[in-house]
């Protein structure tokens, strides 16, 4: 058992038995078996001393059950922490921040408060998914859009509030920038509504996020200052038509002028949408988890993958080394306007080809459109044979073509140096910032290749801060201190099976799917 | 002299020496003539003891100048006031919030730091005008263009702080959400930079907003929790085509299909820019202050001015009862589907007439683009002959017809119960809400007016309360508490002449205009 820091076990357990008083006992989890469902099965300090684990979980369903928890925790001194459905693999899953906290699972709160069509907006609780939300739209066959990310099981609250974003327009992509009022529990206890949530009666708490005073939602992100128990989300009217388009370059040195060409596009709102730089390797990876094949089927030295390899690969397809994709929202002959702008900047880069694909309001919605939460990234991480798992580095970077490729490089050559193979995709995150968001595959139970990776990105972080390049989001090398009794109590295999996924069961119905 | 709540004179002196240490003796104001040009020349209690006036101002040039105010003020209990350029009219203007706080004026931390057009934003200081940025970007034939709200004598910083918003593209017109990275004084007189800011020799300040950890950028917006002395700007590329549209419906009643027919054009994007809707007499008065002209040309009588009079104009000049203007940006064929889309929505509105004006690169930059900082709108508010102020009720309401109407009518009855002219201008504030701005002209010098206006705005925002419809910004009506020996020390004329702003003086000199 993993207690609290400071705190005593006696102080422990009557929390445990206020918890079940607030919730029910059996909503309070303390098992070795039920605390183990909350651990992070892409840690890579697995079983390790750093690993960062509850001392127990509660599963409140209604906000005052939330404040009551809260005030308990208060009470005796003891860390919480809040998952919304706590399926954010690779930045810690549902495992907690401080190690010993209590994990305040928010699965069950999974209502569907508000979908207001007309005026294009939801209100929701912390456990609603990404697919919770897709089917009641579908269901009702409402005209709106939601923007998921990938995979799709996360929920639109926790993937705000952890600065997460998606597919579709600027006004819709960044989940932070388009939600629009909160409900939260601060750590007294106490009810909040932000915004115009503030006012009694009020029935624009999902339309003007500002209020009177300060704006405070901000400081729920990636943060500890409150549980977070509704959000407004904002929809997208559904668009008249939708294109893809997929840009190729040929050569290895391309990347700049993929940059450089992309960015005017992206900043004057032609491409208005995310757009996705592929390296070589990536969009090798890419294709082969949708074909069923992974690492062996083109290489089995040790190392990084060689270069030429992966140029073979591509030449076999007929693809170019660099290739981006994004999609374009808009009426179907505004598509047309912005695809020639497209081709006319391109038509500059030697080599360039351009391809495109459409919908029109009416089809079925298609893979592509990117629209539909799935779990088909999840695939992509038992590259080098699963279990799988990975760690990112993704530094922000001014979209300048030799700004990127030159951190590009300096990666790289770390990656080559670990002898890691180096899967990388370049975000726009805003029209202004690109990520290079440098991916490391690991088999989970390969110990050798994770401590590689361990000590890679301890270097990249050390590398990115001497340049002045930082991560988008928190730092994942944190690790937990720990105290030497408890490291031997902590077990180290890993859960396979269906818990690839390593997360946390399902507590409650879910709108079918 | 007013002193600072609960500040000994002993102590107050003692803070302005070591104010004037900090910035030097000629940048302390403590004298009445020098004091009084902070204060606001709208206030509706002018010369009264509620009105809210500050014991003295200081304007530093540096930041380290700042902190060390700041300092100053925590060890002497001083309350501190600041303003970037203090033009905020009819929100306060210069004058602080708390009685006796001593202003920190900001105008002469005016350097506009870095503009990057390629990458489009701005680095400004909080003193930097709107007029300021852009004539750096006219001089310098930069390609792109600001969001600029009127009047354009404020300041990018102060405007956003205090969530203004402008007339260009959804990106840019609100203008806290098109910010990116804060320098900030905090009340410690710390120094901290927000998003990739914090990070040493980072480049992406002002690209990439969130970084790691808690957005609390939101936190200095409206609020005394920080003095912010550095700001990102975003920039919008300049488009190849602006058009205007002016929408006419003939009708008293037609409100509630103006508001349901630009809905959905808005919310899809198809209208990308703030649309205003104004109420029958506002068409008149603005045309009217274009003209030169003002009450007594049309109406002479007492009380709210007869709607048949207003009515008898519009028909004069041919226009309808109902007016709705705004902006397109956009490729110009771009424009020429968005126009063809608003023309077929409004062609299912009876007597509905749409004029449009186009812009295309290359041409002069016409008023009515709006991209231009001006003083324009100062000159309606002499309605009532000069000198003219004015009191605003704003409340966000959804947009949705009957409701807008309800509102709008249940104000206006309010206003002719008062015997006041009603001047409303409906602005959507983002995609999804709708501010009935409610506004009061009033001559400076007209006592009894004034009275009848603060009765009327006590008693709109009691309505609005109860009806939950909340003012979108801070509420004016707040007063100033005062002790007996301070009214007398109060003079109850108003500037006049130059001082028809009533703003504090230039302190330093600017870019030329």
């Amino acid at each position: 058992m993993v207690l609290p820091p400071n705190v005593s076990e006696a102080d422990f357990n009557a929390a445990l038995n206020e918890f079940r008083s607030a919730v029910g006992a059996s909503w309070v989890f303390t098992s070795d078996e039920d605390v183990a469902l909350y651990r992070d099965s892409y840690s890579i300090y697995w079983g390790e001393p750093e690993e960062r684990v509850a001392s127990a979980a509660v599963a409140p369903t209604k906000v005052e059950e939330v404040q009551q928890v809260v005030r308990t925790a208060n009470k005796y001194r003891i860390p919480l922490y809040p998952i919304s459905t706590g399926r954010n693999l690779t930045y810690g899953g549902s495992a907690p921040t401080m190690r010993g906290s209590v994990v305040v699972d928010l699965k069950r709160m999974n209502r569907i408060l508000n979908v207001d069509e007309k005026r294009g907006f939801a209100l929701v609780e912390p456990g609603v998914s990404y697919f919770d939300l897709y089917n009641y739209v579908r269901e009702r066959n409402l005209k709106v859009m939601i923007d998921v990310p990938d995979p799709g099981w996360g929920s639109p609250v926790g993937n705000s509030l952890d600065h997460g974003v998606g597919y579709t327009t600027a006004h819709y992509r960044d989940h932070f920038g388009s939600h629009c009022g909160m409900e939260v529990v601060t750590p007294e206890g106490d009810l909040v509504r932000t915004g115009m949530g503030a006012l009694p009666n009020s029935e624009t708490w999902q339309e003007y996020r500002y209020g009177a005073g300060p704006y405070i939602d901000g400081l729920f992100t990636q943060s500890n200052f409150g549980i977070v128990t509704k959000m407004g989300v904002w929809l997208m009217p559904q668009p008249e038509a939708v294109a893809n388009v997929l840009i190729s370059l040929p050569n290895a040195g391309d990347l700049p002028a993929m940059v450089d060409t992309l960015r005017p596009l992206r900043l004057n709102d032609t491409i208005n949408a995310t757009y996705t730089i592929m390296n070589p390797f990536r969009s090798i990876v890419d294709g082969f988890s949708a074909q069923g094949k992974s690492r062996g089927d083109i290489y089995k030295g040790p190392g990084s993958i060689p270069f030429d390899v992966v140029a073979r690969e591509l030449a076999a397809e007929g693809r170019g080394l660099w290739n981006a994709t994004f999609n374009l929202f808009d009426r179907d002959k505004g598509l047309d306007l912005r695809l020639a702008a497209i081709q006319e900047a391109f038509a500059h880069v030697p080599g360039a080809k351009v391809l495109t694909k459409r919908w029109q309001r009416g089809q079925p919605i298609e893979q592509w459109m990117r629209v539909q939460p799935g779990l088909f990234a999840l695939g992509i991480v038992d590259w080098y044979g699963g279990p799988g798992g990975h760690m990112n580095f993704a530094p922000v970077v001014a979209p300048i073509g030799k700004r990127v490729g030159d951190l590009y490089e300096a990666i790289y050559k770390r990656f080559v140096e670990y002898g890691i193979d180096y899967y990388c995709g370049m975000l726009n995150v805003g029209p202004r910032a690109l990520l290079v968001n440098a991916v490391m595959f690991f088999n989970r139970d390969d110990e050798d290749l994770i401590r590689r990776g361990r000590e890679l990105y301890g270097v990249l972080a050390k590398d990115g801060t001497a340049a002045g390049f930082g991560d988008y989001r928190h730092v994942r090398l944190q690790r937990a201190r720990t105290s030497g009794a408890e490291r031997a109590s902590q077990g180290r295999s890993r859960p396979t099976g269906h818990s690839r996924t390593g997360e946390a069961r399902d507590l409650a119905p879910r709108v079918a799917r």
